[in-house]
């Protein structure tokens, strides 16, 4: 009989929240399955019927981290709202999901493990999501009044991860920062209406999509 | 004798140069004293003869990443130009340092080593980089004539470090890097002048600063 240790809603559930926990506090290489395993209170036997290998386990782990903004990202592209609304919901909704996610995955994106073959089809699905990013801030720019920053439809994508990096340094994201970052998303690509305004028609069009993830 | 196998002034830059080649491409906890020795084609005592440890590598090497910036921030806080000025000056020159950097180290803030102790001067170093980033961004804000977006004072220097993940996704960062990214800095902060007199005023002040890393 196994006693597992770990709250979660399925054993699969369970070493993903361990692994997520030791992969981001004692660092990727340093966290052996045998670890994961003892901190869930399974067998290593009975970890390896959910995951052949650790890199599995990282690679679900950094798959979750995407799935959501990459599926509204997806919804959004075939809306008939305007470009910067479509992208202040994007960036919204995503830096949202970065800051509430238990860990903070997204410090796994610079390990070197992740140029790596295994992890090609995971790189694939994230330039997806930044090629949405991209094609929306392209639209704002051209949108916009001004004349736009060349380059600066590479930056809301880049922007909305800096959650991650706010986390890792002051432990969790300013409680602003969802507000902050699609904001300013807009302001740096040349957009220069009403960001209320935008606000609220961004909520409601996340509510309309009913994403997966409500905004709270 | 020893034969050394990599180019450097000084055995030192040597050490450092290696380092920084394995713990970006292999990993900083899957790379031993030992092998960064090898790479230098020295004995692992002739390596603890500058280093006592591989943290000690680690810790050099982070704060040469900031050293340069850190300088340059301090000699731009007591300078009589506008801080619009001074703020893209700083980007401009941290961004173009942090791409010509041989070896990607920015990657390597994420590593969860650098929440311990060890690090804690070093995070105290990059927190006063960060602290003048802010200063200078909050001054930009209460110039601009629009109403700021609240918080944006932390994005500049935030923006900035995105050229860390430019360079882990792509090989290399974009070479419009050192543009966008200073000019976008100031459009989110809600500043609406002209950015080509802004860069050469901010060119200008940086020759006259003799600064260490020319902009070439």
């Amino acid at each position: 009989m196994e006693q597992r240790t770990r709250r979660g809603r399925t054993p699969r559930a369970e070493i993903l929240d361990a692994a997520g926990e030791l992969f981001t506090t004692n660092g990727y290489a340093n966290t052996s399955t045998r670890a994961v395993a003892d901190a869930v209170g399974i067998r290593q036997a009975s970890l390896y019927h959910h995951f052949a290998a650790k890199d599995d386990i990282l690679d679900a782990l950094l798959s979750e981290t995407i799935a959501t903004p990459l599926e509204l990202a997806g919804q959004l592209r075939d809306r008939p709202e305007p470009a910067h609304i479509r992208l202040y919901a994007l960036a919204w909704f995503d830096v949202r999901q970065l800051c509430a996610a238990h860990w903070n995955l997204g410090a796994l994106y610079l390990l070197p493990e992740l140029r790596t073959d295994r992890f090609a089809a995971f790189r694939l699905r994230r330039d997806e999501l930044r090629g949405h990013y991209e094609t929306f801030a392209g639209a704002v720019i051209a949108d916009a009044a001004e004349a736009g920053i060349p380059g600066a439809e590479v930056l809301p994508f880049r922007l909305v991860e800096t959650v991650i990096s706010m986390r890792s340094d002051e432990g969790s994201a300013p409680a602003y920062a969802e507000r902050t970052i699609p904001d300013a998303t807009l302001r740096m690509l040349g957009w220069q209406g009403d960001l209320d305004e935008i606000r609220g028609a961004a909520s409601e069009l996340l509510e309309r999509l009913a994403s997966p993830l409500p905004l709270g």
